[in-house]
């Protein structure tokens, strides 16, 4: 129950850092679709450890093998099973922590929980998990650019450095051009030498996540719990380190009065659109053609590399030493995770949009 | 699939605003709890409009009615139906938009998803789908209080006045002293009058609500993606004009390193326990015994008193007049909507949480 | 969990046979399909008590009532909640086996298992259930006829009377021409005297029904768990007191060869369709265009009118006496429930087949 | 959606025949189960072909990998994935049938309703997928074997061969003494005969797989549409070539009078018991601690060595020749996975039952 995501495009994930494969079962992709493992391959370069200074330094290929549900580069309409094995384990490193718990982490958590867990690297609780959501999150992305719908995630702000353009006054096809993955070089800079200098100091820092949806049709989500922003919400949350999120206006909207904050509808040659986009693109759960957008806060990655106080299983006293090669901030290597999650949503509400009406039913039989 | 929420602790809501009731079915209550009908009732008059001068002057009684489920005032483990039939409909006071998008409502999405709508104030977008959460969610609280888990929400912001102490300087049992529902007398009266002049001036506002949950074991929530944040953040952005959710440190944590942000573990009189808490009580998104706290951005209501420019149904420029009895401010009656959500939330977490592993199953075999 | 069904046209039913009401949500109807109460009616009126000399003479009028999802009488895509008060209650009647175990029925089991229950007649277990799928069953009917899709149920066999005619060889439009609902008049008769008898002995007694769908298209039914046979015979045993599903072939199909019992493809007037059909219209799960049919096996009712040895809740030897007005045969009144299951399993199983192809979504894209 | 089985205790498989692999991801087990590898293998070895010379002569070994779930041999709580790698796929034994549909196979409904299929051996409409059922299935049997729960599936029928002892006259630790697996030597010897030379007249045969659930403690099912006979009809109708099923009584049932079919409850040392079993252990779709027992009945394989008419993709007659290493009976070879299908309905019904009563859950909170 606790490693499925989505209605109909699904996903179910499985794997620990340091077993001997993480993966994911993706069932609901309709037959026919084209399936480039190159593209594949390229979002989990995206995510890969050890991609530059301001990453782990960890080195793992991730090479993708899709093991069924595609014939001749195209999808069957069968579960399409992916593998990632595990390389670079070093399980060694983690002995000296088997028994404690390391503070902020899931450790303690899952102790309770389980009584029982696998103690290396965070076992199911470390990101690597998102290996898998970043494969099904490719074939998603393929899905959707069928229909034109286009995503973008960027990191716009690190520890006190905030980017203070808004998305669309930003050349979302520079994302790439900069480690940090923000499309404004200045900024870009700015971050890269923060997190440079934390790594340094043995230290992490935290940021914020931007994502923008371009093309997508009036009509995804559902109404009531299912609302399109509440399952984008439910998708970031279930990011590692992800402490909050916010859509359109988000929390400033709520200084605002109605009559600052409404979004007037007009038509605009022939299309209904709205003149303000404090709504993010989405009302009443349903999305209203408008560009989404939304925000996603990562905390400090909780590993550092200094001693810290904590108990052991037993409930002793003892000290947490810092080793191994960790990221002294994730937000670079979590936006194709941001990207994937988005897309994972889309290419669900998507297909269960198309059953809404018997008049869209009525057309295709 | 789209009026469903929960796994085990299972609700599906109906209804219309105007049509003849809204209810919920409510699936995986265990058998053998008592229900008290007083304190439901108790939670819907929480929410009913026309309980204070800055909340809609309509009158609705908002009377439950168990059909199913309870047998001589315990559950029997079927499920347990209850509906509120709609009185006060004045169905005429919305013809006038009958064919209208009303700015920043559903209106538009509706039309284009269904290609029909019950357009009399807002049919099955209006917040009065939330009478269904609240009597569900009182018998969640029923449940959780069997087992020492108390929730709290109460009005933290309103527009620009924001209280500024931490929840755990407040006396949480003093929020219902006041219309606002918030648990600083000074701060509430500020509150008050801003919402009292916003009405004053036919405009809305929002606000920020906060929620706390006390006495929460740890182990409630599942790894990667129903993490109980996850969860929990998914529960309050379905619910009608929210726009954010942050839990702990939220996305003021992000300008925080490592070092200041992690909680150290600490072992206090033989329980394990953590010096601070910026987790929120939940880490891995899982519950790890403290308290758990959040906070909730509500949008200013989008009906306003004025009049707005739109289209109607045919892309034709109209105007929308504000008409009816409409809330200036959700906040006051949405407090029991977000303790209704988070104990849904948390009962089938619980319930989720008996099964996770086989020491527990043979205990109570 | 246990009284949900369907996975995209899925109902949630709920409701005592002695409590205040049973009823249905039905969510993930399409919207804009034209809802004719009437017809709802005109189902509920084939399964209610006191219709003929042969079924109980319990009077229910069994008066439907849509509380939600239905507009101006089209469906609205928004959930669809039905209620038929419980009337004609006599809870007197059962306060003689309050603590008793009926023998055959789910007093112990329900006993055992929730440690609560309510007795009067059977409450939840009660046939009585089967109001609300009828109901809801009666709305898949609506909108399988919309793609012209047929079903029909008939009795096909009373005791050891067996209609020994294939259903090919029978005008399926007569199967309400006399109250067995056995669509061949001299076999229909013989039942019905026996049935007769069998009521004057204080007894009861079995048979089967059995079911066929026309006019099915190809492609319905999901590979693997979610054959389509495999749903139509949990959603045919999920019905009280069934014993046996076969489809096709069935039991007696496994004395065949291979060579005999294979059905092989033509082509007929550019039409692909089989030569026979052992395989029911379902192969490898999936519907191939010819017609479905299938048997279902119910045991005799059991409650009897003479008395039976049981224990009671103390484990205390006992006698059960028969009371009540009971049905001496269940098989007329379930003719419409097998209806009805068989048209929710279709329904749903035809909107997930939209989902199929990325051909077919381009398309009405 | 299709490829998904049970609510708690979850399964998902994937894989098609002549692909690079099969396997399963099972979700839902509960942490500390010791995992002995060999017994998963020992039952993949009972499904295995090449076994004996009433089976395919195909030679796989069908070694399993448990790639994540499982740490120093015991589950964790977390997805347990599982593969079986595809090794002698001889694909071009195939490639005469590409576009042809073979009679009573899932091609034509494959290509009707995805437009694609992978023609290799049926691809994912092969009975290979089963590999992973019997895996998981392994785990299941572990599980409730920790309980008490034991599960028996043994051939008690092929052809017109049919064992007429009721198994409660059987010693079922004798079901793998003879490769037909059925606990009757003399039987046994006939079966095996009839099927040896229905191999040498190139044909093929059906049968009945009986099973056998000891040890079921009371309570397990959900009232209405979850009942255990219809979750255990549904597993089993979802098996390849499976034609229908009964419990206790079944269809021969329908026959008697409810005075002889009831089974009298009475008071056997304290423990509350039935004279008789015409209930199949199941009363109202909940166990009742007797022995559960029902019937599987499969059509002949539909793969034989002579030729067939047919039609191509293009709706052109056709002949379809056999080729390749077949089944001539897949019924000794069905019992592992029937056993399978068995534990993974109780396993999941086990834990569903966990959460019925709150008394329960008190107990060991």
């Amino acid at each position: 129950m606790s490693s499925t995501f989505g209605k109909i495009f699904k996903i179910s994930t499985f794997g620990e850092s340091h077993g001997k494969a993480v993966g994911v079962v993706l069932e609901g992709c309709p037959a026919g679709l084209e399936i480039d493992e190159n593209y594949i391959q390229h979002e989990l370069d995206r995510r890969k450890p050890g991609q530059s200074k301001i990453t782990t330094q960890r080195k793992e290929e991730d090479k993708v093998h899709i093991l069924s549900g595609v014939f001749e580069n195209k999808t069957t309409g069968t579960p399409i099973a992916m593998v990632v094995y595990n390389e670079d384990q070093r399980s060694k490193d983690y002995s000296h922590i088997a028994d404690k718990f390391r503070p902020s982490h899931a450790d303690y958590t899952y102790h309770v929980k389980y009584g029982i867990r696998d103690y290396r690297g965070g076992g199911r609780s470390s990101a690597r998990e998102t290996v898998a959501r970043v494969a099904a999150g490719a074939i998603a992305k393929l899905l959707l650019s069928k229909f034109g719908i286009r995503i973008y995630s960027y990191v716009s702000q690190v520890g006190s450095i905030r980017l203070d353009k808004h998305y669309d006054e930003l050349d979302l096809n520079t994302i790439d051009d900069n480690i940090i993955r923000c499309p404004d070089a200045q900024t870009a800079e700015k971050m890269i030498a923060l997190i440079d200098e934390t790594r340094k100091n043995q230290d992490t820092i935290g940021g914020v996540i931007t994502g923008v949806v371009k093309g997508c049709p009036p009509g995804l989500g559902e109404p009531v719990f299912d609302k399109l922003h509440a399952e984008l919400g439910k998708a970031m949350l279930s990011i590692n380190a992800v402490k909050g999120f916010e859509y359109g206006s988000g929390f400033d909207g709520v200084k605002l009065n109605g009559s600052q904050h409404n979004d007037l509808f007009e038509n605009k040659d022939g299309r209904i659109t709205t003149k303000t986009n404090h709504s993010g693109g989405i009302q009443g759960g349903i999305s209203n053609g408008q560009d989404i957008y939304f925000r996603v806060a990562f905390k400090p990655v909780a590993t550092i590399m200094s001693d810290q106080e904590s108990v052991n299983e037993k409930g002793e006293k003892t000290i947490v030493s810092g080793k191994g090669r960790h990221d002294p901030c994730v937000l670079p290597r979590a936006v194709p995770i941001v990207d994937a999650m988005t897309a994972l949503v889309l290419a669900d509400f998507f297909l269960r949009n198309q059953l809404a009406s018997l008049h869209r039913l009525s057309k295709h039989e």
